[in-house]
């Protein structure tokens, strides 16, 4: 049983210090092993050596054109009065492109250059007659030319592309020794952990950071291997973890359950196997990582203790697993592309943390904007919908709105420059016009910042266009006084895109019989709001203005929630018994729904991007008959305004 | 048996299209069959529909912190004063992180804020104590605060990256419907090609399109199978070709081999199958290109020929495989990433082809650079040194040496940020110092263009550094005086390299007894030259005019190559008998070497460059133990030199 130290919120340089300082000890700092594979299986793999060539290329001198190999000497003086004629055989000899010259030529002459002398049959000729005089080495590759052996070809620490494959061959080789690829266990723990496509019961998790992590390792070069989840039972856990060692493997990844107990359990049970040399690392989302040992010696196998929430574990993967792969491959660190992009909003962070927020990145005119998501450990869709990430250094409180940050990027720049970046208000077609531009060469950045939060956007130029349905409570048009209010310096055009039905998402069945806004105040239901900003909260209040309603009347006015489908998955967790909202969000999770309101959504466009060709694909949608039917198809939704110009 | 075209040098664009036409026909233009595949396997896949959640995240109102569960509005009123005690079991619950809340409660107060009452053993309380009042849903993560079940997780055509593998899983999927891999047989023909590792004989071609071709294919999403090497024989064409078909394969690629009668043999039994529909392209390198179909109908494959010269063969890869790959697969098509670079070098261009031509791309200064390649349809390390391509369109005639480009790149940005740009003499040291730097963050890009281009290359600012060894012929010192003449504006430091041994480089043995340079003018031996601006071609000018020796005596004075080693393959490979070079040359590929004179090489670096951190790993070789030791090995290398400033 080895010391087991127990530290926390260790800076992240030190942290990786010990660990780089513990793997010298153990010798597992450097590349490791080497194996010879052959070429058809070299794809992706890194080169342990540097290969030089063993065979030129040409390897011989090999005529470039089809025709008659020759000496050039023997056609001096010929031309147009002094013909020469050279006997087939002795001094010409029919040669293919790419064959080798006799030992005795060094030029050869076009085929189309020659008259041919006593045709014989199928082609074999007496004599070539010539009327220009050839230079020596004439529509000749010598042998060298391209490569000659005893050149480099590659360097060592070079991930093989398919030329390389060609160029290894073309060199003389039928095999390349590459790093072996370093075998990573991951074992999930918890006792809440269920396998992918279980029906899940409360209470119950689905383990994916496995596929998450072994999706990592495999792309970095690694072979991964997922063990099976093995309860929080420390005997279980010493088991699957020693198991593991035993089964050859360079890196063990163990993955905490989400409960704070989890990785206390996973940091005693590597003390006891071997060394816990950091608990705790101040990085978020990130923070209680493990680095250890298990076992000690020149066999001591390092072990990652990855934390439970999916952020945390994904980002534990590029920080720690990458470079350590990187390390063994032999291969130069990953330099990510990055960019320079000016942030949205204001990001407050810890002072003691270094933070890696996750952001969308689009290009809206000259300006390449960040915009961070939502920062949660546990926020699985920010995985999914990160195009990078900015890092927060240690010591600072944050980052302002409109400051210029390095962004790393997950996706190339061209995906960055065909993102179409649509902020305002949530509505469920927006789902469908990503889906639909997909296959149109555009990709949708979305982000539900509420119908007056897109039209600030707009004005800030963050954003190609803006979803709104702003209600004027004096005129009981939409959106156009809103526009004339936030954009007076911004020329735009109004679309008209869809018509929704807004109403009451009640219980399955409409339990306790609402029948509009009064019941609600009067009955005392537990009520769920939209945000401030918010088309829908608008429409709320305007109505109970109308009805002379006290907002303070409604039970839960002040609860906020960000999406329709939010607002309906309150009312389907009983969270809340009604909340205003459309009919398509109520249908989609099997809810009731009493309608009231018709209300239209408009699209706001600034007119220098409604005008670029760059949008077209995305206003080309308003025709797409599967598109509109796709709409159709919502519940409660009218294509009555798609593509109607509202003003301009 | 269909009809054949035969058609020459189609437009690119006609090519596609009629291709294209060919597969709507065939209803094979659109996104191929559907797999379900389980998630563990979906890692690059591509998704062949949207998927939707079908569990919420989280599925169930979750502890956000480990606590006790209980209900809000049961603490109201508490305060330091007037604390709220509530039983555990009726009104409090513990919870771990992740644990779902029992279904009455809708809170959690963490543990750290609570007083226990009665404590019992193994801390089960029989109450809690708070002096604080919770708003509801503090510490919960509401069910689908994430992800509701109903929206839109990933769209159709989106290429499955590790973080979706676990969002997929985390919203209820196990399996995932992917595109099918499509399926693309390789055959490559020809009675000349011999397997990789082969020992090759004159006229023996080593096969190793279907290799680069097979990568390709892997890469960009299918199933290559590499069939065997079929000689040039119809029959055996025709049923490879009819096999491979049979099999399945989507596509065939049938690689012809590098006589111009191959692709000829290609196309009539491609012909005798079904339908030529292209027969020659108007793209360099490529142009004989074949596009068809093997049979016909609704069950008809398509075919490409891929001509037989390896940079010909990629080139048709990415510009005829991939495209359609991808439309198979239902991706967006690949948008290369593109940089903006200026050209160092003129290039011609025949105005009928759309031309590709390969650069090698670096970063100087602040200028980008894009320097041509060799441009040979069958230079293969033009293949493995391009960092990218620039497109010159049907309708120019080339570019112009200073004009801006759009080059698409093969590699990162950051690689291309991460390279040494060196221009100037050719040196065996060079091959090491790109072998060193590759495991030290940089990458070398060299260009032999001769130690005078070297220098004038540096006045145009292409490159960090040049190699030269320039013998002034008054003085007998190296460099400086060429330095003052080229690059009079420029401030530069001028570092020893290395000392080296200049000789005549002859068979084995020296069967000739050449002893010096008057041998070779009374002899009549055939010589082989070095370029106009080559250091060596200096150094024998200058010893011949000491010697008093005409150029013009000496045969071959005006055949020219490239490198050191191109001088002596030329003499092995008996071309020529004799040539000035270097012992190291002459010893790598085992010839005789008569040494003459001895020569210093110096590096060449601008002062802007020179005190850049970004040359630093370069400069730091000169005192590296294992680099110095790889110099000294080279024979007739002396590292005497190394290092030293011979001016600044």
């Amino acid at each position: 049983m080895s010391s087991s130290v127990y530290l926390h919120d260790v800076p992240l340089g030190e942290a990786r210090q010990r660990f780089l300082e513990a793997l010298e000890a153990i010798g597992r700092s450097t590349a490791g092993p080497a194996e010879l594979v052959p070429l058809a299986e070299g794809l992706g793999r890194v080169t342990a050596e540097p290969v030089w060539a063993r065979l030129s290329s040409p390897h011989y001198h090999a005529a470039a054109m089809d025709g008659y190999a020759l000496r050039a000497e023997a056609t001096e003086g010929a031309s147009d009065r002094t013909p020469v004629d050279l006997p087939v055989g002795s001094q010409a000899l029919y040669v293919d492109t790419g064959d080798a010259l006799p030992e005795w030529a060094d030029s050869v002459v076009p085929i189309e250059a020659i008259e041919p002398i006593g045709a014989g049959e199928r082609g074999s000729l007496q004599a070539i007659r010539l009327r220009a005089a050839l230079a020596p080495w004439s529509h000749v590759r010598p042998m060298g030319e391209d490569l000659v052996a005893s050149e480099l070809v590659l360097p060592a620490g070079h991930t093989l592309r398919p030329v390389d494959l060609g160029v290894l061959a073309g060199s003389g080789h039928a095999e390349v020794r590459v790093r072996r690829k370093p075998r990573v266990a991951i074992l999930p723990t918890g006792s809440e952990l269920v396998p992918p496509g279980s029906a899940a019961r409360p209470g119950e998790v689905v383990e994916y950071n496995s596929l998450v992590l072994a999706g990592q390792v495999q792309e970095w070069g690694g072979q991964a291997v997922r063990l099976d989840i093995v309860p929080d039972d420390p005997a279980a856990i010493r088991g699957a973890l020693q198991g593991a060692v035993d089964a050859g493997a360079d890196l063990v990844l163990i993955n905490a359950g989400s409960s704070a107990g989890s990785e206390d359990l996973s940091a005693s049970v590597i003390a006891s196997l071997g060394t816990v040399l950091v608990h705790g690392v101040a990085v978020r989302p990130g923070h209680p990582v493990i680095l250890g040992l298990l076992g000690s010696g020149s066999r001591a196998v390092p072990v990652i203790g990855v934390p439970g929430y999916p952020v945390s574990a994904a980002l534990t993967g590029e920080i720690f697993v990458r470079p350590l792969l990187d390390r063994w491959l032999g291969r130069p660190p990953d330099e990510p592309e990055e960019i320079e992009a000016v942030m949205t909003r204001k990001v407050h962070s810890s002072m003691g943390d270094e933070e890696y927020l996750r952001v969308t990145v689009g290009q809206v005119g000259d300006r390449t904007i960040a915009a961070p998501l939502a920062r949660g450990a546990g926020v699985l869709t920010s995985l999914v919908r990160a195009d990078g990430i900015v890092r927060i250094p240690a010591g600072s409180q944050g980052l302002e709105a409109g400051q210029p940050v390095r962004v790393r990027l997950y996706r190339t720049r061209s995906e960055i420059a065909q993102t179409i970046v649509a902020l305002g208000s949530h509505d469920l077609t927006l789902d469908l016009v990503a889906q639909f531009l997909a296959g149109r060469g555009r990709r949708l950045a979305s982000a539900n910042v509420g119908s007056l939060g897109g039209l600030v956007a707009l004005r800030r130029g963050e954003a190609h266009l803006a979803g709104s349905h702003l209600l004027d409570p004096q005129s009981g048009e939409f959106n156009l006084s809103y526009v004339r209010q936030y954009l007076p310096e911004t020329p735009v055009v109004v679309i008209g895109w869809v018509g929704r039905e807004q109403g009451l998402i009640v219980a399955p069945g409409n339990p306790r019989n609402v029948s509009g806004l009064q019941d609600i105040a009067s009955s005392g239901l537990r009520f769920v709001n939209r945000q401030r900003g918010a088309g829908t909260r608008l429409l709320l209040d305007y109505h109970l203005a109308r009805l002379a309603i006290d907002p303070a009347a409604l039970a839960g006015y002040d609860r906020e929630e960000y999406t329709h489908l939010a607002v309906a998955a309150a009312v389907a967790s009983g969270r809340a018994e009604c909340g205003l909202g459309i009919r398509a969000a109520a249908e989609a999770l099997g809810l009731g729904f009493v309608p009231l309101f018709q209300e239209r959504y408009d699209l706001v466009i600034p007119r220098q991007h409604y005008e670029d060709p760059f949008l077209r694909p995305l206003l080309d949608l308003f025709e797409d008959p599967s598109f509109r039917e796709a709409v159709a198809a919502l519940p409660g939704y009218s294509l009555e305004p798609m593509g109607r110009i509202i003003a301009a």
